[in-house]
């Protein structure tokens, strides 16, 4: 198997919302080969899909019932800690739940943690030691 | 925000085993960035990383308690239906658990689903309406 990955698939409990979500607080557009059952975002090198959490557990032939922590983060990556307090500061104007505020950690990194409305957790983080190269590739 | 992400973290019940598992079944190997705490895997763009499942809640100060369905999936995409018939008959001799055995499905596709140590669903599937290029991106 390459070293690869193609998408990420988050089960919804509202399309509507969630793709909402994405497009108003994050400012990210869907493919135009999204439809009122999937929303696909194009990211770099890999699509984020949103699909309902039932159809996706039968999709997958698995039981749909989970409840508590998903035991997954997403992490988007900031240039600067100020690029971090700024993100942050734009999701709060815009009603996202702020679950951890920005701060020093151990690592040596500046971290901070939002919710998505499936309680989808996003990292929103500085990380000196990680490089990026222009479209935010990891090298 | 760009649209892009940096890091999918997955919270695990043992590294040791999860981090072999990507290394035995998948043959994906980490970067040397990795260290008795964490394992990192770069993938195209995107790192993925395991981490201890109660480190990570902590790390976002959410409850560590969860169960059931995750309500995400990772998709794999290969270039062929034979390539997905190949890869699931090399995990199957791995003893890698098939939780959707290869099949057609309504979207014109052709899926299946392994899951890893710690039941994370990754779909193994040909669609032959996305794009790839040579390193595996979606374009």
């Amino acid at each position: 198997m390459d070293q690869r990955l193609t998408i990420i698939g988050l089960g919804v409990k509202d399309l509507v919302s969630s793709t909402k979500f994405y497009e108003e607080k994050f400012g990210w557009a869907k493919l135009p080969s999204s439809t009122e059952s999937i929303t696909f975002i194009q990211l770099n090198g890999i699509l984020l899909s949103l699909y309902p959490e039932d159809k996706l557990a039968e999709d997958a032939e698995v039981s749909p019932e989970g409840i508590g922590f998903k035991k997954f983060t997403l992490a988007y990556n900031c240039r600067s800690k100020e690029d971090v307090d700024k993100t942050i500061a734009n999701l709060r104007s815009k009603d996202v739940k702020i679950v951890k505020e920005p701060q020093e950690v151990f690592w040596g990194g500046y971290s901070s943690y939002i919710a998505d409305p499936d309680d989808n957790l996003w990292e929103i983080a500085f990380n000196p030691f990680l490089e990026m190269d222009d479209t935010g590739n990891v090298t």
